[in-house]
């Protein structure tokens, strides 16, 4: 049997330099997840760096600007027709003001405590959960 | 000041059905990590899908054909000019005897406790000490 191909994603953790993290609620219209909490974040484009990705991404869903700070961890999802690995990435917003796009309906800066306790995206929890308290 | 650009490099955690784990030493002549123990993987090419990637970068450090499985972690290192994500996959051989390319000169199928207190690479340690004993 062929393997179910991978694809990456990458998402954002973006802090505010205080303990908390930037999370984004998934519209009603949502195919997956909808009304969850999410990262920002996305797959990469054909031949595109996934630094490079993310930056994007990330300004495409929040309107933000980020620096990328460090990796935090990884994970796994698997879809009907493939899997989805995920790397998660610290980042810092360079300023500016959140403006979402239409795939989210919502955004709230959270503590460590907060996104354990939030209904965030299956997919995400365990890197969700593993973040300490306080600031980054 | 610019941050650092981050790179990604993919690495495969090649596994025999048994508990056993393929570890390639460092030539004497690497720039880096000298005489350490690695795992097979690399950069991304321009343009090249992350699994696409760790696939071709096994088979010429390794003459291994990989099924990947798994994602199993995430880690980063710092050089003078940049930083390197790392995505570590599960992957499990489809045959084929190990050949080793000029940057590697020895290999072995080493257990999760072997792994641990191996000379591994520092930038991996963390990744090889997080293996659980038995078959993954």
């Amino acid at each position: 049997m062929q393997p179910k191909p991978f694809i990456l994603s990458v998402k954002a953790l973006i802090h505010d330099g205080h303990g908390r993290y930037l999370a984004i609620r998934r519209s009603a219209a949502s195919k997956n997840n909808a009304g969850q909490w999410d990262f920002p974040g996305g797959k990469l484009d054909a031949g595109e760096a996934f630094d490079a990705a993310l930056i994007r991404e990330v300004a495409e869903e929040t309107g933000l600007t980020v620096q990328l700070e460090q990796v935090l961890g990884a994970g796994e999802s698997e879809l009907p027709d493939r899997k989805v690995a995920y790397l998660f990435m610290l980042a810092r917003a360079r300023g500016g003001e959140v403006r979402l796009s239409e795939e989210h309906d919502a955004f709230a800066w959270m503590t460590a405590d907060e996104l354990a306790a939030a209904d965030v995206c299956p997919q995400f929890r365990a890197m969700a959960r593993r973040l300490a308290p306080g600031p980054p």
